[in-house]
């Protein structure tokens, strides 16, 4: 190139070197990028995104983490949000406290999935735990979020933390300890998905059940709970803890950037004790690292999410499906394993 | 036209006229038509539409009735969907029930707005209601919903029901009887819209409150309620009912149409009674004709919707805005009128 | 229902009884409603719809015309762009008049397909023209335009036309009757749909060329002729005509509706005359009912749709493909059919 | 964080490190992000993303470079499509080479715009040409596009290439030298945006007119020429350009990347030559560079390009409008500068 001259107005050009990588203006968050989650064939989820943080691809997904417009960072897996940082204390308070507060002083949790690190984070928090076993199948998630989600940092580097890459099914049948949390933290059911046949009866009855210590709590999220969407696969997954466990506790809250109402189970072989409002709220004081407060939960906010409404219990008290390798049922999506099948 | 001729293959010629007007196939429901809804600048909420079944306009508001994919028929006004066969039985039982049930035993009811006739609907199925007025500035809208929604058609031709075309404030002025209910079943307050001056500590004060009877019981819709959006106005119209009002009671349901969570808010000078599970339940099946079941709310949903969440709960203890005229707060979106001024 | 009064500002409301339907406020034809074609999965064109006019369903596809934002009058057939007011001219004019035109004395015309109408809307223009037979196998599609779109109904009408109920292949098959132009007005060659088979080498071999008068020009659409698109189906349309007849000429032009150039191709045995400027627009004054003017080609027009650029030129030139049932080349889209299967 | 085991199933994992950033397998590179461009409030073209390889902002306008699913690379400014990686060759050589085609010996070229560095490109392969300076006023684009756009490195490294920062107007206006060719390269006049005043009589005649040689060509970019949209500005443009120079030649093409027919003027005082299809080929041939060869462009496609359509013509011979600042027509589209005030 020949000379470059910089005349006339050139004192008015202001340089913004764009440090972050590939960051908009903050008011321009919505310049014609969009991302696009089909909930189903008929219906789309559908924000604006202002910058892609990172992007990667794994045997087993692919995995972006994005800045949206209404969500603040979302993590997104074959095309489907994970979490949002706007919301994600939703789904992982409501994922670990309960089964922890009602257990009389876990030590030991086993999470089935949770590469993001947000459940490992919460499970620390209790002060009782000694130890928190993470398995995830997907190394480059773990890696990713390990590497990019920053409100995680503490929990990945805690000495209390085992991370596992592993098939939670083979981690599962090859360890002889046993844990008085087991935590399912993984992803929907989708076909095609690396994770429905970890829903299934037998799965649970002879993977997960001889896990647990006695008087443990399983404990797994479950899909969709919304009132249009409970039947996909929540109340199947709900009725096939039932032919496993004796006491199967189902609860469900709204969860924003999912657009839809999340449900989670409990179950166990002990019965569930009844706690009152107060004493929940005195457990968590007492439990918990009080560095920072829960968020959504709390005493009568855990009662209301067990309270389901009366369509959508009605529907889980008269659901007959089992979930079976050879039954299943399969929310709305694709799996890439499927589709480079 | 010259002669038409049938022939050959015609025989396999399928004749399939078309007496609806103007429906798709069932199983081609999304062959291009698409409904989009702006929930916020950067988040849409799209779903296909199979049938425009009939659309009109008033002097307030764009008015549109569609088939859709994921919630059966969809009233539309203003662009902003209104109610959806699918799932309104959840906003109508929120908004009617809790203030007649807590009642001792509610006769009269008024309903600002109300025009498609089913928050009059549910009103009509308590026995001890014998005049339901339902006054709706909007009468294209009130003759469009009585023609076409069908679930309402008998509570339109209800010797209980006395439909009013009024402004709500100039209808509640110009009254001299008072009421055991009041409902507010208005559009949510957007830039323009018909009804945002209907939200203000001035109207509820100095229009509302003396058409009440004593013990009588506020109800209205407040909004979305969600984890993400409860400072969008619910909290600000919680905050000025509470400047008006001794008791007030904040509660809330996901509205899987909608998007998000949703808001209503009861406010009565007398308490509100502690009313347990079982006599919430006693109370519905004494009091409602019982033709037909409630879908949504029996005591345990109750008591859950009246336990907001830790996080909604403490920024509405927190709210300090008050709601007046010059200070309106706005959800997404824009009425025709102020597109039209 | 009790008494209706409308009290107060009532004297405001205005009555817009909606006479034709389904009429948005032409101000707010941007409420929410769009119709999208998936013009390839990862394109997409979208528009607007004020109003959804007629819908219909056939044996062979999903009919409908909606008013479009920014093209007038859509017909969509199966989901797919078919024509728009705003410029159909563009294609009706090129599909039929240069074969015409080149013709010395074109009497009689067959139409394979054109059910909408404005093909033999054209073909009538030419003063010459007797008797204009249009074959089209979808009787519905047929009615639906007969009924819907104005500005074919003098041609639908005319003592000329004869209208015929039938598979192409079939009627050409059955008929003893010769023809000096034979126009393809098909639907593209979509997966699943009615028309691919009509684009073969032995289709055009067999059935079209014995029906053909000497000197007779057949004349197809091609498809979508742009940079990007030329070699989806219109090159091998193009390369499977050369196959059958001594002289073809592609010709190809932009229309809006359709987001993309569109092409044509005429072929003959007989060599197309070499025609001047000056003597197409001599032939178009002389021989087209001057009641109206053509609107996008004159004789300058005509030469540079004749002219395509270099590079899908060339591509054309080197295209090897032939297509046959058994190698037939689809545009993206699925029939109806194909779904319904 | 503890150690971290790789157990049973951890022998199958690939790693697959993404080190290009961003990417998203190809096989699935729809999987939910797209761009969307509002073409006009009621028209979007929208297309998927499969990565944000760079995005940046500057003092004008925000700028993003992404990969796409239809177009290849594609850069956007202002949230609007500039310039794709499968088409823009189009552009770029209708742009540059009728004007040095029609000059006798072209020698120097001032380019206003141009930032992406494709036009000079073209112009440097013209072996005549001695000089080409390049004025772009956005240093951000201009370093965006050298070290990203990869196809025009050459040419910005050139030592025939001068590259300025600088308003064209003040650069025009402050020089002394005069030129062969001048090239509008400018962004589409849109309300708010950097460039609507450099379509205007006065600047023309002003400003550009005074920086030609005797028997010099000004050629600029005119925006959409479609059947739909010519009227935006480029008839406006045309007749502008009509009223400072003797002679003025409108021509267009389809650039599929831009959803529409583009449209180009060339200006001069001294009359076009005639010249034959075959003289222009022979031009080419002798003239260019012949590394490559032009993709879009010889004698045939220079002719049809010249021959708008009877529509086209005949609006653009009857339009009345002169662009000055007061009466600035525009495309659909926001400035980031107005946005921003």
């Amino acid at each position: 190139m020949g000379e470059v001259h910089v005349n006339g107005s050139a004192t008015k050009l202001i340089s913004k070197p764009n440090s972050n990588g590939i960051a908009l203006q903050p008011s321009n968050n919505h310049r014609g990028l969009w991302f696009e989650e089909e909930i189903e064939e008929d219906l789309r989820w559908v924000f604006s995104v202002s910058r892609v943080l990172h992007t990667g691809v794994s045997e087993f997904q692919d995995i972006a983490l994005v800045e949206s417009g209404p969500f603040g960072k979302v993590l997104i897996l074959d095309g489907k949000l994970q979490s949002a940082e706007a919301d994600e204390f939703v789904y992982h308070e409501c994922l670990v406290h309960p089964a922890l507060l009602y257990h009389p002083n876990p030590r030991n949790v086993f999470i089935m999935g949770g590469g993001e690190g947000s459940t490992a984070r919460e499970a620390l928090r209790h002060k009782s735990v000694t130890k928190v076993v993470m398995c995830d199948i997907d190394k480059e998630v773990v890696d990713f979020c390990r590497a990019h989600l920053t409100m995680n940092h503490e929990a990945f580097h805690s000495s209390r933390l085992d991370l596992v890459i592993n098939d939670a099914r083979a981690e599962l049948e090859e360890r002889e300890d046993k844990f008085d949390i087991i935590i399912g933290d993984l992803a929907d059911p989708v076909e095609g998905g690396p994770c429905y046949k970890l829903y299934t009866q037998s799965f649970y009855e002879l993977v997960v059940k001889p896990r647990l210590n006695a008087g443990g709590v399983f404990v797994t999220q479950g899909g969709p709970a919304g009132i249009l969407t409970h039947s996909e696969v929540y109340s199947s997954i709900f009725n096939t803890l039932r032919q496993v466990f004796k006491y199967v506790v189902p609860y469900a809250a709204h969860v924003p950037s999912y657009s839809d109402s999340w449900g989670w189970i409990m179950a166990s072989d002990k019965p569930f004790p009844q706690i009152t409002v107060s004493e929940t709220d005195s457990r968590i004081k007492q439990r918990l690292d009080q560095s920072s407060e829960l968020r959504f939960l709390d005493g009568e906010t855990l009662r209301a999410t067990m309270a389901l409404n009366k369509h959508v219990r009605q529907a889980l008290a008269k659901e007959k499906h089992v979930y079976t390798e050879e039954s299943a049922r399969f929310v709305h999506g694709h799996g890439a394993a499927q589709q480079a099948a």
